[in-house]
């Protein structure tokens, strides 16, 4: 490959963004965002992410003639193998969109696409805290809860595009009872952003508790690390069940590393109680707990390693000429 | 590979020795057994495979220049890579025992070891019910539990030989407290075939139950399916816990099917009470629940197979000259 390849790598979120233009090697050279708030056709991202990619290039001086492969996530479940989007959630409300040939057509290179969680983990992977693992999991823990696993240096996608929805998990401490369609699962109920606020909100008191009944999710671990006791009541049910998670990820994949990302997951709170509880259920080898060393960088990142590795598949044979 | 290829399979238990005579496809021409309960030194072992093995030579007419590679699996932690069973369970008491090299030592031939649930997922994947599927979990329930995961059509073993520890996991309904070193884990304390048997004994009172106290698991699912309300309640609270089992393993692996072998696990009552408890876990897509078509044969015809994947990787290249 000629020192002149770049690459593209994209972030479709919710609300924003973000594309990154990155040198052979996967190094993010400089990087673009937009809101996308009020966008639902696909082909409008799409034309967005080309009017920031063009900003990227000519700020950089690169020309479009030197990419060789774009790299995007969305944040749903994504068959990579024909290259679209199934279904995402929250706001978007995609379905079914061909996305990579979209990318394909607009930026005429060979692109590939996966969900968000599955790019954080690649990132991490190839790039992050991860590198010297074959098998680890990626654990993002923001308002929901997703897995991105990581075998043998492969995402493990399942028989579905599915593996890894762990916010689904049935743990001691959580609820038995079946998920209504589109609700949040058992685990991420009681462990998401959102389940560690609800758990706040239904233990709160004046008489237990100073502080003011709306806190986030961060708040309330703040809270906990400065003293208040209820607040580190939910701390610790929170950790305990997701180290349950855990666990159970651990024995069943025989996997020696979990990397926490997400707001909630990055909470320094989280991981130290997480560390004590899991080497209390395994004295021999508990699984290691770390941060994201890429934190909000991560699925970017990982869209970047996704374009190199694409572009990989498609080079010419070593020896041919261009 | 020339029509007269021959292959071993055997099948070390705690108490018996099997080992089958197969031809170049894997079907099993002949098979021996005899008792290892008096023995200890996996050299014997070896020697007593040895014998089984010319007897089946002599009784099929086949020279033993025509074995081509043997498999052998434990019931233990195997290093695979190594060809090293690290240690055992039960009675046998081996720790670190190079048996593959044992096995190239006394047969002269190439050979590969794995623990025996996983030989009998690769049985069932290559011969039996999982052939069509490429990830599937063999769900071995007997006294304790294991699994064997299959993804991609391959074994995965885990980055310590430990994949498929499943006797462990967390479930709502199983004990929280720490297990100590050596104890069945949480999950087949509950679920396993000596967890229902205790199930029965701690519920069990002549005013309840016309039934003798001392049943094993599968007379207690016998009677469940007869009437008796009693052992109906442990079949139902021990088909819960293995559903919420299952139920975690899919959606981390995102696995369609789950192949059921062990003696607890091959009753027809548990599968049909799971596949209820799943289908309304998840009115989607439960993951499909099937008793294993080998039986007591899949692990010697996983052992089989492991030989003719062990030949097939030291095969003369095509073309090439013997």
């Amino acid at each position: 490959m000629t020192p002149s390849c770049f690459f593209l790598g994209a972030d479709i979120g919710g609300t924003n963004l973000r594309v990154a233009l990155a040198d052979s090697v996967g190094r993010i050279l400089d990087s673009e965002r937009a809101s996308i708030a009020d966008l639902r056709d696909p082909l409008l991202t799409v034309a967005k992410m080309r009017k920031l990619a063009a900003a990227l290039l000519a700020r950089q001086g690169v020309p479009a003639s030197a990419l060789r492969a774009v790299g995007a996530g969305a944040p749903g479940l994504t068959d990579t193998g024909r290259g679209i989007v199934l279904v995402t959630s929250y706001l978007m409300g995609w379905q079914d969109v061909p996305l990579r040939a979209y990318l394909e057509d607009a930026f005429g290179i060979p692109a590939a696409i996966d969900n968000d969680v599955n790019l954080a983990a690649l990132g991490e992977s190839r790039a992050g805290v991860a590198q010297s693992v074959d098998d680890f999991v990626f654990l993002a823990i923001g308002t929901g809860i997703g897995a991105g696993i990581v075998l043998g240096r492969q995402v493990h996608r399942g028989s579905n595009w599915r593996a890894g929805e762990v916010g689904y998990l049935l743990v001691p401490g959580v609820s038995e009872e079946p998920v209504p369609d589109g609700d949040p699962g058992a685990f991420e109920a009681q462990a998401g952003g959102e389940g560690i606020r609800q758990q706040w909100l239904s233990r709160w008191n004046p008489e237990r508790t100073p502080l003011p009944r709306d806190l986030t999710a961060t708040q309330i671990f703040d809270h906990a690390r400065a003293g208040d006791a209820l607040a580190a009541a939910v701390l610790h049910d929170t950790a305990r069940v997701l180290s349950y998670g855990i666990y159970n990820l651990a024995l069943v994949l025989d996997c020696p590393l979990f990397v926490l990302g997400g707001s909630v997951g990055l909470h320094p709170a989280l991981a130290e109680k997480m560390r004590g509880i899991l080497s209390r259920l395994d004295c021999h080898a508990p699984p290691r707990i770390v941060h994201s060393a890429l934190g909000d960088q991560a699925q970017i990142t990982g869209a970047v390693h996704l374009a190199l590795e694409r572009a990989a598949l498609t080079a010419p044979a070593a020896g041919s000429t261009e």
